[in-house]
């Protein structure tokens, strides 16, 4: 039996962040039933002490080497949920802008799933409290203590895709993308 | 004579969008001087028909490519002045994300500049209008024709940088990072 087939699906929940981005990792073992097991998780700190440029470079390649480390098969992010101000969605969208890259570098398939999706895959209630979906994470996972509240999101997001595999049936569904290599379109005018 | 001393110092303007990315390449001759010339100018346009994790990534990757091929010495880009909403801003965030993880992973120094700062230093107003910004990059620059909007911007971020150079003796300042190596710090708990 292959190494791929014992470990079944390998889903890479990721939580961007300006400061911290969480990471947890799940295998789905059987796509019909409902075992998932525990991979990793963490967090993604760029260093204080570089420029803006540097930590979103920091961030893209911190993903590349966790999929390079891990190979998963599909990753799975949170929709953003915007209530702050523009200046703090500009500053979540820059973090996001370099995680979303890298992952589109990796050609894995990315699926967004919206908040309320993930908290109702996690505690059957789309207006659960964060900390409730923590102890489920830690729960679904047998973890001997809750992870973090960023990794823990992450996490949450890869059960959640876990449970859509399962609810496909049922109509959920998500974006996904090819595995084809990035052509950019790259006009340039010279100058006469 | 070394070809670098020829070109003198090359600077990339680079206005980052959604759609569409302007850049713009100028070479300054002289330091002390108010030469500069004209490389190139243009516009960085992902597929529509990926995912935006597809879509960030030719953006990453276009500027990569950009570098390689123009090798420009600093990067100058214009400090977003947000005044729509959270979800432009967050949209708009991303493109920038990827925009300045690869110009992080090119290891440019990179300068930005308010729009008040780059309006001053191409029209002498920081309050001129945007085609009046426009018209003196072309003046400036000898074009035969206008550039595109965002191709022009582009282009007067980089001449911005190229008069500060000149203004450094006024107290104009920018932030740059050296080129020194990122090294990101990566934690990972693993499964007991």
């Amino acid at each position: 039996m292959s190494e791929a087939a014992l470990r079944g699906v390998r889903i890479l929940g990721i939580d961007p962040g300006s400061q911290v981005t969480g990471f947890g990792l799940v295998d789905q073992l059987d796509p019909a039933g409902s075992g998932i097991r525990h991979v990793a998780h963490g967090t993604l700190r760029p260093r204080r002490s570089v420029s803006l440029a540097g930590r979103l470079d920091d961030l893209h390649r911190a993903v590349l080497a966790l999929v390079e480390q891990h190979r998963p098969d599909v990753a799975s992010v949170e929709q953003v949920f915007v209530a702050s101000s523009p200046r703090a969605a500009l500053v979540l969208g820059q973090a996001r802008g370099a995680v979303l890259a890298a992952l589109g570098a990796s050609g894995l398939g990315l699926h967004e799933y919206a908040p309320t999706q993930i908290k109702q895959a996690l505690t059957g209630s789309g207006a659960a409290a964060k900390r409730q979906v923590q102890l489920m994470v830690r729960r679904l996972l047998a973890l001997e203590r809750a992870p973090a509240l960023d990794a823990s999101d992450a996490l949450a997001a890869a059960i959640c895709h876990a449970q859509a595999g399962r609810l496909g049936a049922l109509g959920v569904t998500s974006r996904t993308r090819s595995r084809r290599r990035a052509q950019t379109v790259l006009r340039v005018r010279r100058a006469p």
